[in-house]
């Protein structure tokens, strides 16, 4: 599935030229210039009326924070992905009423059930071009530290300006590698509760197993409910408040969806890197993500082996779990795509190609070649410190994480709000405060202990003299030392301290920096003690940024230039902002080897595929009551003739990424036909290199969605709101 | 694989009329009449010159007794299947010289292994018509066991004259449920030696994890050699053998197959069942089938838990663990295509219409009524035998199995020759021989004995009166007693028993029936005591058989008739004789749901599915070298542009099914393009019930072949041979 995936860096957003109808995650400002092309394949929209995010149907189009959906009625219903919601059903999940595994339906409002602490409802309602702001004649002149700082500052103030409208959640995005600069501001909806999700042998049937894969048949859907104050506007959750409504909602589609028509797709995409400079290719495919990946597999096994028998802990680990699988075996696609390719070997000659046109005059020479000739040195250096690092983000105690983060907040409130560090201003703390009540439902004390342990001593086994002596003064660790030592000591650390305990934990929000230094409570002790170094490695890292921040958007503009001078439009890389996609509904010629893809599964794959809850892991584990319907032909309204059954989930040429879960995908009208929720492994190579042949993105058919809601749930009272005729 | 499946009774062949092109397993001679069809579909052969079984091409196309093989060099060099030469590389193996694993390559003739005991290569010299010899008006008048008994006479009769030409086997078979019977004689050569086979990573590559799968890379393909005495004539294996000069061989294509092309298969269908009785449709799908598909999969389940770790075993079981598993899978693919169709609606709709008829006038109900009639009752008596009889197959120790086969031999030995029972004649000692020799490397005491506890369970857990009083008898055993009492009693028996001895147990052969009851040999003994009751059973099943031989030929008669009535020809189901089949190279629109299928598979397929020995049970385990050849692109001669890669399996529609395995496919001009190897699961059905849209042959490309054979085992010896310039 397509969520957004962890970076370990920030990401640096590129830009790309759009040489195919349907590669590009267009800008809504960007549309009037392939308006006529659009008219062209099919929109029977104004082309120029998607670029409004207040209008139809953009508006109706919202964030989840990592996910996006959709309203789907006029009394704030939300339509998003099963594992969109994933963290929601499992935070509210226990053994006894299991979410995950039955699914949920409020059958009145007030069976509706809050959401996980912190999940939220963004509504884009502005978006601005504040490079100007930012990169003024004042920044210009800086680099290193004291130019992350200006730009830190200049940001901070457009947010608090843009959040003295209340209810507003306002940020600043870098375009092309902070070249150019956005400040979107969105409704912020800090209510959401959970509305309805279908069995977990529906939500994520195929599991594992299917993930990035097709034939596929997984109905990826669940139902939030926006809620707001009695004023009408966003309000912390009460028993008061009301279903938001919204301006806008999607229909559903009247017409059926045939294999060539025109789709769109709208949403957050989270990162692509399809311009990277061949260094950083090289760097990732050659050694990062190799790493990163062979750890997050030794993660998945120790999370697999601990919680086995313990469903208890499965449940509370069941996010985590999927987030890494998640992960795993999307990069191991990437990985298997790039290994023999010549993907490196065409960058290389394409940034050779673009720093011999920045160098071949005396200008152009002066305008970027120096900012081009800095970067290799300046990305060598983040390379170095990523190897160094890189397990220690593994091998962090949860509640150490939450030590250092409540110690920097004690620091943090010491100043007078503007002054104070992102993330630990007045604006963040509720997030804050969300994300350490969540890990009540997450933390499953021997399965932290077990992968801190396995990371200690895989850090440890490092040459001594690449060790971090701060951090191993803080644990009383020496190099070298084995798993047994290592978990003899975090035995130590874990008794000693009491923040697995909610209160205590959310209690340390509002103590000083004194209160820490006198605590007893080993992870406090520990963080304390591991401030100074934390200081100095982010005043590092805030030194690197700008240098590197300055070289990198030199190097964007020269790109920039290059393909304007030879008349070509570039759109940036994604970077979590609303974009839109266009493409039609398309099988493909190249499948597995002796396959080709049809658009289309259909409901007989559902049963072809069910194995039952005791093989196969359970992935491939249909309800009873969805394969009875099934075997009586019971297809309700849903029945596609040339399908001879119920549409399960279709094929789409549209260029999507992590973050784009969720989307709505709309037909020539606007209507609702799907939601889109995953790529195919052979093709997510595409965030780095697309390719038109290969790339599909893997879409819910609205048909499946609403044949479950009828015919298999009964979710009759959802059917009624959303204007569908049972 | 399409290997010959067991049977439990002996198969009834039946008629179906030929609907379509593709369909049809058709008689030689039957040929002219679909030459102008053939013509237009373009064969470029004379259509009658495939009626002559001495003739290019069907000269050169060999028996091998359940497998298929062809010629393809002027010295006697046989290709055939992978998996029908799978016995002799078993017999010739050990966990220190695993062939199997390992594959085999003779680098001169010297190095050429004898085949497992008992191998053979039968070249069809005649076919000929003798219904009339065998229903004359003597055995007309004849029922029951009269009627058998005659119509064995007959046959043993026409048999020793054929045979009085010295180096032939002759048979004689029955068409169209006894209707009809044709003498067939062939060449017997009895010196048959293993040349090459590649490993098992590439012959078995996809285990039954792939087996009637498609996508499908298997390299199903093996080399023996036929060897004749010095005078040229058929002789047992002697060093002094030469190899045999057969008159025709077949050359490889030197054109490049194609999606689209003509193909023909010529070979030995064993059993089709198209147009068996409804009752027969019934019982097989409603109980039969399924009672022995159960107990083969818990067969398979015991010889694996028996076997695990001990490789000596493994490979002695490796044989009989592919035929279960072979079987297992495709039984459940009938199965699974029949429940919830429609077919024994249709097949009771066509047999009323037959019905309806025969008895539409009073000479034609006076004809066929009474024989149609009375097949009902006389089915159902043998269907009762098999319920209460069937786990007797199952529970019957190997050696108990020899030692009543050996006492049959005694009490037949008394007699003149021309009297013996069928299978104990002079003439059906050397393969008697062969099959308890042979036995050597195929028992393992272990696991024999694990098997027959547990299906003896099964059985005496039945009601006491269902079950043979002479066989608890003789095994000193009761009526529900439970698997560890009968494990002690046949700890007691197996101890007591010299038989798994081979020179103890070949023996026997010479001794008379006297010996046999003097002896103290447990499992001896115990044959002696069941002989009688053998007898009686036996003369009960001939009795059935005689009846429903007359009732069964009758309605056959009828349904031939009816059709011709019609204009429409038939043809007779498959029964191990020479027969010919024409298609094309195609795909299929219908694959897994989401999926359609193209005409080939390539080598990236190989590398793709490549899981290496330890996953997936080391059913995907392509040897290292043929891995490199395909990193580095080392395509040979065998490189096709379309495909970016070698073809190593394509599709065809073929009709066909167990007992083809091995058959050549032939292109147009009557070359070598392939070797038939494999159906798919969801079409196995097409036994009972054709359909044009889904049944698709599996072919190994001989492209794949050659390609293994000169890029990666440097097989030039062979090639040289083959005429195949490197």
């Amino acid at each position: 599935m397509i969520r957004h995936s962890l970076t370990l860096l920030a990401a640096a957003t590129l830009a790309v030229t759009a040489a195919h109808a349907d590669e590009g995650m267009w800008m809504p400002k960007q549309l009037p210039q392939i308006a006529k092309a659009l008219k062209a394949d099919g929109l029977a929209l104004d082309a120029n009326a998607l670029k409004d995010l207040t209008a139809f149907p953009m508006g109706a189009v919202v964030s989840l924070g990592g996910c996006t959906a959709s309203f789907v009625s006029p009394q704030g219903l939300v339509v998003t992905n099963h594992h969109c919601a994933y963290g929601s059903l499992q935070f509210n999940s226990t053994p006894q009423r299991d979410l995950l595994k039955n699914g949920f339906y409020a059958a009145t409002l007030a069976d509706e059930l809050p959401a996980a602490p912190g999940s939220r409802v963004f509504v884009t309602v502005d978006m601005k071009d504040v490079s100007a702001e930012i990169l003024n004649d004042k920044t210009r002149a800086l680099t290193g530290k004291a130019l992350t700082d200006a730009i830190e500052a200049s940001e901070k103030q457009l947010v608090a300006a843009c959040e003295a409208d209340k209810g507003h959640r306002c940020n600043v995005y870098p375009f092309f590698g902070g070249l150019q600069f956005q400040l979107i501001k969105q409704l912020e909806i800090r209510d959401v509760r959970l509305v309805h999700a279908p069995a977990g042998g529906v939500g994520v049937f195929g599991g594992d197993a299917d993930n990035w894969m097709w034939p596929r048949h997984t109905g990826d859907y669940s139902f939030y409910r926006a809620y707001v104050g009695p004023d009408g506007k966003p309000a912390d959750f009460s028993k008061d408040n009301k279903p938001y409504q919204p301006r806008l909602h999607l229909k559903m589609a009247t017409s059926p969806l045939n294999e060539g028509d025109f789709v769109m797709v709208t949403g957050y995409p989270g990162r692509t890197s399809r311009h990277k400079l061949p260094r950083e290719v090289e760097f990732t495919f050659g050694w990062e993500q190799g790493a990163i990946v062979k750890a997050m597999g030794e993660s998945i096994d120790i999370i697999k082996a601990e919680t086995a028998g313990r469903r208890d802990a499965e449940i509370k680990m069941a996010a985590r779990m999927q987030g890494l699988q998640n992960y795993y075996k999307n990069r191991n696609g990437q990985q298997a795509s790039y290994d023999g390719s010549d993907i490196l070997a065409r960058k290389t000659a394409a940034f050779d190609q673009l720093k011999g046109w920045a160098n071949g005059t005396p200008e152009r020479k002066a305008k970027y070649g120096a900012d081009i000739a800095a970067t290799d040195a300046l990305l060598a250096e983040r390379e170095a410190i990523a190897r160094a690092e890189y397990l220690l983000g593994f091998a962090s105690p949860s509640m150490l994480g939450s030590a250092r983060q409540l110690y920097q907040l004690a620091q943090e409130r010491a100043k007078p709000d503007a002054e104070r560090k992102p993330g630990y201003q007045d604006r963040d703390l509720p997030r804050l405060r969300a994300g350490l009540q969540q890990l009540e439902r997450r933390y499953d004390e021997a399965t932290d202990k077990r992968l801190v342990a396995h990371f200690l001593a895989r850090y440890l086994a490092q040459s001594a003299d690449s060790l971090n002596a701060a951090l191993l003064g803080a644990w009383g660790l020496k190099a070298g030392q084995d798993e047994a030592a290592i978990r003899a000591r975090l035995d130590g650390v874990y008794a000693a301290s009491k923040l697995a305990d909610t209160p205590t934990r959310l209690g340390w929000m509002d103590k000083d920096a004194a209160a820490f230094k006198a605590s007893d409570d080993a992870f406090i002790q520990m963080a304390v003690a591991l401030y100074d170094d934390d200081q100095k490695r982010e005043s590092r890292d805030r030194e690197l940024a700008g240098k590197l921040q300055k070289a990198y958007a030199g190097t964007q503009r020269a790109m920039i230039d290059f393909h304007a001078s030879r008349g070509e439009a570039v759109y940036p890389d994604a970077n979590s902002t609303l974009r839109i996609g266009f493409g039609k509904v398309q099988g493909r010629d190249v499948g597995r080897d002796g396959e080709t893809w049809t658009a289309f599964t259909t409901l007989r794959g559902i049963v072809a595929k069910h194995r039952g809850p005791d093989e196969a892991g359970g992935e491939f584990n249909a309800p009873a009551n969805e394969l009875a319907a099934i075997k009586a032909r019971q297809f309700g309204n849903y029945y596609v003739k040339s399908l001879d059954s119920v549409p399960v989930n279709f094929l789409a040429t549209l260029d999507t990424t992590g973050g784009n879960s969720g989307s709505p995908v709309l037909n020539r009208k606007g209507e609702l036909v799907g939601l889109l929720f995953d790529g195919t492994l052979d093709a997510v190579i595409s965030d780095w290199d697309f390719n038109p042949k290969a790339v599909r993105s893997i879409c819910l058919d609205a048909r499946y969605m609403l044949w479950q809601m009828s015919v298999v749930d009964k979710a009759s009272r959802m059917l009624d709101e959303m204007g569908v005729k049972p």
